[in-house]
């Protein structure tokens, strides 16, 4: 039975980058896509026997894209705050990271997948161990994503990620990708890099028609990167490049292209942002995890306006500490405008178009963050009838309402691929509790 | 019937401000106040017919505390977001409050109390027009709290303040006062914040057992409050002193005491802080809505090293755009970690500190933002069986969550003077679709 989505008004940027708004909007969805989406009026005629969801009080949009997590780390979430970066890795997450079993990934990730749909996200990309743990979780759960091979120099091997893309990538219905998750230019050296981008290469040039591979690393987030980089290659024997930046490090080894996800990018001055865009690399924002674990600050109004796939990311559930992209959307719309002394900075509408087509693009996955006629149907749906969103007389309301009213907690139905996984605030087919009570016993164990 | 409460954890400040956590706690409430709290073991023989609410899900927590906020202005918000504030006042503020009537406050003010409370505020201190009408939104809704009896030269004078003061303070079952809200030193003059403060002076010392009365003030809020003032009082033909910054031009005339509550203190430098606290002067703390405006960023770590008594406060909700005070907590405790590259600053604990117990020293409101015995019965009940509560194992993890994780939805249970009126998230004895509604159409009206 195809599915037809009501509401009050639907919102969405196009993959033109414009913004639409209708009211009084029905969405029509056949098999995985979106058929059409126009006023009521004009296409209720269409409606035959569709399961039809959503009310006059719906805000329609396209589901919420999460370009940057560790999904699992709902392991560790609140478990030690406030402390100094060095000692919440070294003697908190590390030591914890290293009792991690697979069934600890996958009920956490699990975990993660729920409180992630439940708040409007229907595709998220995730960095962690045992991905295979993570594809489960995102079988399971309905959710879209990618899950990340990890390559660490010394630690995890280019073999061993080839063959968690071989068995993973693109698969679940085309729900599921993988990325080459190469951690960060301090962990990993310059032959990995470029082995892991040679093989990332031709296996994108053989593939014609199917999903590339990305890869995904972390960039310029901690403030000694290359000195630390510098250390890391002495350790190995490798001679290293005269280069100032982590972003210049990336652009000297030659593997900055359209394939590579850098998320943070906190220390970029004025030309790493040049060479970013220059080579088409793609950036997730993550302003919140930035600020909870006192980082520098990335320079989003440069960033936003120079470089042209950039989606946002709420980072691991242990530095954020939620998974709910509202949190960091109210964030980033809110610290620059502060921090800066400047109210016109970061809009509602700029905050709504990095959380949706931004991410796709940022993603490098063509069909979601929006809802325009045939892209894959990835929608939400958000109560208005509240009184922390009333009142609601102006269009432009909405939008500011999007950006500085709305939690997680209002969005009422969730489509993922064409499929209900949330209804009316309730998620379909999984037992919530359940998976609350598994990671509380996964985390004591690794407490004890 | 009395009542009581049951919890996993129930965790306060007491008045000396020593931290209490209880693991499996009961509370007894009798009347409207506090009449024990302690482990459910210790105290289940007191229970004899009363009502219980809570369950083993739930963190006890005292109700949180606005010190801040223009409640009615649920009316104008995101109605013009993202504007240079001038254009934002004069363009679309200013022009709608020319046209307010009682009934537009009073529907509001209404829809404001319900949503704090379903947010979890017990206590909210409001400034802001026809204050009989915000008296009527407090009578109805249950909630406690302080409207402003508004002063501004030319506008509002002292006489129409002191028959609110003779008709509201201390009404309610005493869940009402009423300040003197003299908005700021550049709209009212010096003889005017005198004269407000001779009357202030005199009725609080011939008051001896009651509630004294505030005087509730925006100081440095804005870059340019010395010229503003200068100007005004150059209009009014007043000479005016040889000042630097706001708080030395208050100082100049004498008002400050135990009885000012000061909202924003943004341009505050280290010798205002000192004369702030010299004085005994009470802060509210608007963090969130400084970010919006764009104005400059007060300095919080030193207020609330040097200064005895600091709250937090939404601000209205046309500059937040909530009034749940999670939403503050959390971009208290993000930001300034964020803006000083310092993780440690402004931790769970001192935010849960500034929203409880420390918003009753700011408002001088003996008897709330705790739960020790004999102090009102004004408590809160937090769902923590959440997937981004999850886990809890440590109580540490709780904080943390309260700081990081938490908002107003998660609220479940809301007492307050001793009286249930959030009951399992559904508000008691009031409509919120019909007062949702009255708010669109008095909006209507004034846009109209």
């Amino acid at each position: 039975m195809n599915l037809a989505i009501r509401g009050r008004l639907a919102i969405y940027f196009d993959s033109n980058l414009k913004l639409h708004i209708i009211k009084d909007p029905l969405v029509l969805v056949e098999g995985n896509s979106i058929l059409d989406i126009d006023s009521f009026s004009k296409l209720k005629k269409e409606i035959s026997n569709h399961d039809i969801i959503g009310d006059e009080n719906q805000l329609i949009i396209p589901g919420l894209i999460n370009c940057h997590t560790h999904l699992a780390m709902t392991l560790f979430r609140g478990l030690a705050d406030d402390l100094p970066l060095d000692i919440w890795l070294r003697k908190h997450i590390w030591p914890l990271e290293d009792k991690l079993q697979a069934n600890d990934v996958y009920v956490g990730a699990k975990l993660g997948a729920i409180e992630s749909l439940l708040a409007g996200v229907t595709t998220l990309n995730s960095m962690y161990w045992y991905p295979s743990s993570e594809a489960q979780a995102f079988e399971e759960t309905g959710l879209r994503g990618m899950i990340g091979a990890p390559v660490i120099t010394g630690i995890a091997e280019l073999p061993e990620a080839i063959e968690v893309i071989e068995k993973h990538h693109n698969t679940i219905q085309d729900r599921l990708r993988v990325s080459l998750s190469l951690h960060s230019p301090y962990t990993v050296t310059i032959p990995d890099f470029q082995g892991a981008n040679d093989y990332l290469k031709e296996y994108n040039e053989s593939q014609v028609d199917k999903p590339k591979i990305l890869l995904h690393t972390h960039l310029a987030e901690s403030e000694n990167e290359i000195e630390q980089s510098q250390k890391l290659h002495k350790e190995h024997g490798i001679e290293f490049p005269e280069v100032s930046t982590p972003t210049e490090l990336l652009e000297s080894t030659g593997i900055l292209s359209e394939y590579l996800l850098a998320a943070h990018c906190i220390h970029v001055n004025e030309n790493d942002i040049k060479i970013l865009e220059k080579n088409k690399v793609r950036v997730s924002l993550n302003p919140l995890s930035n600020a909870k674990l006192g980082n520098f600050m990335p320079p989003v109004p440069k960033i936003i306006t120079d470089i042209s796939s950039v989606g946002l990311g709420t980072d691991g559930p242990a530095s954020n500490n939620t998974l709910d992209l509202f949190d960091t959307i109210r964030f980033l719309a809110l610290y620059y405008k502060g921090f800066l002394h400047n109210p016109t900075l970061i809009k509602a509408q700029e905050v709504f178009q990095l959380a949706t087509i931004g991410g796709a693009r940022a993603l490098n996955w063509r069909g979601i963050g929006t809802l325009e006629p045939g892209s894959l149907a990835d929608i939400i749906t958000i109560n208005l009838k509240k009184p922390h969103l009333t009142p609601k007389n102006l269009d432009d309301s909405i939008l500011n309402h999007f950006a500085y009213a709305m939690n997680g907690n209002d969005v009422e139905n969730v489509v993922v691929d064409g499929k209900v996984v949330v209804k009316e605030n309730e998620i379909l087919r999984l037992d919530v509790d359940q998976s609350i009570n598994e990671v509380e016993e996964a985390t004591n164990r690794l407490l004890s």
